[in-house]
């Protein structure tokens, strides 16, 4: 008979969901909307879901708890005192049985008031914890946000948060075995680790807001902490709380030929445009958001509208799929079609394309050794502008841009900056949208700058 | 039981291959070297590949004989005259039966001497023929090349062609379906329709080349028309008479880190990058000849040789595959290997690249309107030319240009043109190659131009 | 500039669509309901659909045509006369160009009143005929059916039958290729060739209905005729004529745990068994249909209803696209579900299964030498019976066994025989539905007893 | 900047390998052969595999190291005292940094001489280590085995292996991660957790060897367990220390027709049936191993040489790809090839097949409860057995079959029992290649039997 314990990580927002089993019954924890894929990974097994279990009312993604109970014959569970639209209140010290294994609940409040965590237990070796399933209370190298009470909670929130990490996680034992809700990547933590796998013990050893000397520092840390609120996020609380909609299929955006894919602009489609920055700078059509396939998912939220329907241009068809899924998982489940061919069909149909400047860092090197008019606007995020960047750059995180475009000089050639050129192709395309002309996008971005070898300052 | 008469067709040198079946035997009329889809596409049935024929010893790939003989039972036959190391050689009037079918040999010289039709009849209908796999003789709207021969032979070659069209084809009666070795795009014939499916009677009224008033006429066309001689058919040639090597499997190309990609070209490896027009054009390696994807079957040929291995550059390593199966049809089976991680990987070591101007048709226009520096080279081939371009360009075919850069200013900008772009990026990677500067791809091409209005010459 | 002639194959019910496309327009002739193969087959080109055209209202699957307007920007036409509810209607003669292509509609009623042939130039090359769009009025080896108006109707269809073939499809002359709407295996003709590219020419020669003398004896013929009405042709019909469910999507059955399968059996859904009949036979679920996967286009409508969900059991989860689709077709788009880890989920329950006996002809060999007891029920259809037999068989078309059990002595053991083994599954399983005892399947049938050496009665 | 720790398992032998990166440099721990999933796991980060780290010469499965080594620029390397004829040896308490990670040698003897276990430390973190990969010295719920040197050495390897993991193991710390050489499913150890995810703090509490009193009792516990030697183990050692032969691609195997098929027989080639257990049982060919797909690692090793090549019969194409990684795993490189269009080819031709007796559960009860004849041979492990089995079974080991045939009764029916009916599937196909009669396999096994209640003996 068998056992299960996989982590199933969602790319991009880094969230992590698991299937745990034993024997004939299975557990998830915080599934995913495409959910079918917990099926495929018990399908190899004798075990069949039983119990889906949310740690806590996600912000950040569309719960697939309803999905998968629609599949399924499992019951949904999630934290109790917020007025859940669907599945079942649990307490502080319940237990879940299955096969040989045991979950035992614990609240953990922190980062919301109904945050559960789940330990784990072996029942054919003991009663000593194994694993626990920490949501978003401790991360790998991080703990979870306390912010989204409001500044009025937030001292309250990061006491309960203390006082759940140090007086109930960590008096497991250094020798548990740690499963969060997110990995690096997601915005639901600073420092995660892009280690997935911890433990207790190492957590207490080296998780850094854990150092911190006592609770009142690390209230006080957590409080000064400041994290992005992403628009979408306001939506997925929405969801999560009243139950999303069912989808039971991917949608399947249609084929729209270029004068379709116009007709659907016109009454106020976005574009989206998924291929990477060298073929976008190279030619897109007008208006375009420049969003590559694998950071769909970090970036949709910030720009994209639950009112306005979104249209694919992808390099490749079979990169619908993948699109389709990172969208869906935030919500953004009105797609009104990708263009038919992409970029080809349009241009030769003679239809407008912009293009951005696509400079390699010899030839911004050159450009700022000659001239001295060149605005470089670096869009990535505070900690990397922090670490290092190029002399004489003005900083704004892509998120932030189509909101702070005042501080932008529009009488200058800009040239914008990221880590490889990927989150600066989609600021470009921001500041391409709002009018801004002479624009450009250094390929390879502070990587290929510092290859060069090429001065920054730190 | 079964029947099966399926055409294969192999993209981009739009050679022609069969499977015939009846019962529980099959034939291949020349197959192509990656002949795994032979034996795929007789699974579903009940029938086993017995004969493997060849109308002619092929010119423009390398023949599969040997790969499938060495897969199945068959045995492998060719005309008679060539001294081929390996199958048998055919008599006219001979006759192979399988299952309920029959096939009987044809000899039809013109093209090469040996060149052999086979005439398919069904023994459950009658004697009449159905169905007859013509190789170079006859084509959907053209007849085979005389020009293989030299000059010398031609007449005679033409006067072979026409009594083997009008004295053993065309008597076969209208009715029956005809089964040439090459279709449309292929580099054996100009005229040859985009339509695959045909008749002797429809090409009796419909084959241009057919309706010369008589045989002197033909002749005449024939020993005037002119033809590409691709520098590898000489390989094809040598391989497909003395039995090309054996593969037994594709060759997989290594994954190949900047560095190493480096020492490859440094020991003389030649760069193909199968990427799409716009996308090389904003940044590629110095030195890479631009063929896009499918275009590599009907391009290498004219910039490859075998003496250097080849590097591939491509937009997903999923495209491997195909460029592989391009290459290997051609002979080219020396692969180095491909880029891992793509160009991306080359520019974020800050490592050089090149890139091309990328102009809209509006670009260019507008620049037509101001300046008269422009050279526009257009490297369509000569029936595209002939039939409209852009007032003031200058003409030389693509596969041309490597070998007549001499006509070309290297004081001024250069546009290059084409249909949609694709073979003006080679065109243009080649002047690159050759240290021209200021050099533009049209993105779209003449057809993107023509969709805007601006004007032709015809 | 691109042009296609493509034929689409549904395999089973051997039902054949067309896309023909020119320059940069394409026209569907009757397509199938999962219709994203359409704009898959076109996405190589610069084609768009823009006409969707039915050749009649067709009875043995569901039209697709509503899906695929759908999708593009397509209108529908068909024939007029009768009261479709969607698409408009054509009169004989009505041109549409598209490319350099044009087809003009030629009335050609027989099989129905309301039945087109579609005639396809090529402007191009002249006003001659290139192809004909057939329909179900000729087809390779065959012609269509007149028995769907009923016996009182029959001759003068047969009339009008022979009139369009004779006068208006044989004189488009010789060399015109021939596109059917039906291949070999389809249910809408008896003695259609699995050669599946014809002319005119041929078929006049060789197509043996129109070898008949004269009028009359083909309308006897054709009125003497017997053809299988298969169940479900009512309700295709129905969503012919009115326009069937727009599905967008395919189903997507839901994976059942065997307690949740044994529910919806108990609600009244019926079991296909998809599997092998080594397989079937070994073990499977009581009262399960065995239709092999390949064959469940042809076979679910003989047995299937459409006011109970079907369930599936496969031998691997990838089949289930396929059974999806071929359901669909024939518009059985309920489907409850699919026994998730297949029937060893079953038996490993020690749920009850039944299984059938499995000789080889050897093993039915030594019985016949043995004892007389055994009943050999040969369940292929009329014309393969006819050719040849196990001596001592009794004979039901599988299609009709469910309705003439009474024909089949109870008391005996029953040996089911067919081709190969996949039609006696089929029986033996439906046999096994009504309580008969001691049945088993013939791996091999006819086609091993043969290869034996075993004697026929020819 | 990325870091990656990810185990890659091997299934069926449940061999792990890891893939250890940081920034822009990857390790490989223990790689397979068919290594090509380094390099594809590896891709969407910036890492390259610098380093090549063996445990120990592998005794289970061919080592990967030269096959990777060969793809990348990576070094190869192992502990010292062995004569390897390939990579570079290393001493306790070297280091590896990649990145920001360092890998520490650490010197466990135990299971082989020159075991080496390899600890992780983030140099961004601290000194502590973070995870401990521990080859065959320490294993998630078991330890190493000790007997590779024979019952003389077992003893000293026994002490050097307590010492291993008590003074050099454990000592890490509780909350280090661990990552050992195999998973559960290994012959390597006999108690290996199902759980792949441990902590030096979670073994020392429950891992049941770890629980002996003391190194004494430690010692004798080591010594008296009895290991399966696997007659393939001897050709693994061999190309473990010399250097397999390197492959740089799959096999491909031929399909055979029935005749070539039967030509391999004859010369001595072994046919190994890879379809389940009811299809099997239902028909195959004489003398065939009846080894489910997924079961091809664990079993082949048991019943093929290497002086023999394989055959193979599998129930869809799509399956010979895994088929082929499993054997050449274990260095079954010669593969005579499959048979084309599987078993119903083989019938189809009234070729001879045997067939497995199948029983359901209740077939068994029934048949006990009427006669005493029967003999029930139960195939499972020691474990299996001694947990739970029918009362009156005999018990031989699967693996123990083929030698120990002359405690199975000859003369009487014999059902095979095991698990769920895929080990007695082998275990009859291995009595029916012996000659024995009357030879039947219990579909659902001991699974079905108990969720029938029907009794066991504990």
């Amino acid at each position: 008979m068998g056992m299960i314990i996989e982590r199933i990580k969602s790319e991009g927002i880094a969230q992590l969901s698991y299937l745990l089993g034993s024997e004939t019954e299975a557990v998830v924890i915080d599934p995913r909307r495409d959910c079918q894929i917990y099926i495929d990974h018990s399908q190899g097994t004798e075990m069949n879901i039983k119990y889906i279990v949310e740690t806590h009312r996600n912000e950040d993604f569309v719960s697939g708890s309803m999905e998968l109970a629609h599949l399924t014959d499992a019951k949904i569970y999630h934290g109790s005192g917020l007025d859940f639209k669907y599945g079942e209140p649990l307490e502080d010290g319940q237990e879940f049985v299955f096969g040989k294994m045991k979950v035992i609940t614990l609240h953990t409040p922190g980062h919301t008031d109904e945050s559960m965590s789940y330990v784990l237990t072996d029942l054919a070796l003991g009663d000593a914890p194994v694993m626990v399933f920490t949501g978003d209370a401790l991360f790998v190298g991080d703990v979870g946000r306390i912010d989204f009470g409001g500044p009025d909670k937030a001292h309250k929130m990061a006491e309960n948060l203390y006082n759940s990490i140090f007086n109930k996680l960590l008096p497991l034992g250094d020798s548990v075995l740690i499963g969060p809700a997110h990995g690096s990547g997601s915005i639901c933590g600073i420092g995660i680790s892009k280690r997935e796998d911890s433990t207790i013990g190492l957590e207490r050893l080296y998780n850094p807001v854990l150092q911190k000397r006592n609770k009142e520092e690390f209230i006080q840390y957590k409080v000064a902490e400041h994290h992005e609120y992403i628009p979408y996020f306001r939506k997925m609380e929405e969801y999560n709380l009243n139950g999303p909609p069912l989808l039971e299929h991917l949608p399947i955006p249609r084929p729209l030929l270029p004068h379709n894919f116009q007709d659907e602009m016109r009454k106020g489609a976005v574009i989206v445009d998924t291929r990477n920055p060298s073929d976008f700078g190279a030619a897109h059509i007008k208006g375009s958001y420049s969003i590559v396939l694998k950071a769909l998912p970090s970036f949709a939220g910030w720009v994209l509208t639950y009112d306005k329907p979104t249209l694919l241009v992808v390099e490749d068809r079979t990169h619908i799929d993948q699109a389709v899924r990172s969208l869906i998982r935030l919500g953004f489940d009105q797609i009104a079609g990708y263009l038919f061919r992409g970029v080809e069909a349009w241009y030769n149909k003679a239809l407008p394309t912009d293009h951005l400047g696509l400079l390699t860092v010899h030839d911004l090197k050159k450009q700022l050794d000659l001239e001295d008019e060149l605005v470089i606007l670096d869009v990535r995020g505070d900690h990397e502008w922090k670490h290092d960047h190029i002399d004489g750059a003005i900083h704004i995180y892509v998120g932030h841009l189509e909101r702070n475009l005042n501080n932008i000089p529009s009488d200058k050639p800009i040239v914008v900056v990221c880590g490889v050129g990927e989150r600066a192709s989609l600021g470009a395309s921001i500041l391409q949208r709002e009018g801004f002309q002479h624009v450009s996008n250094l390929l390879g971005g502070i990587t290929a700058w510092k290859n060069a070898n090429y001065p920054v300052i730190k």
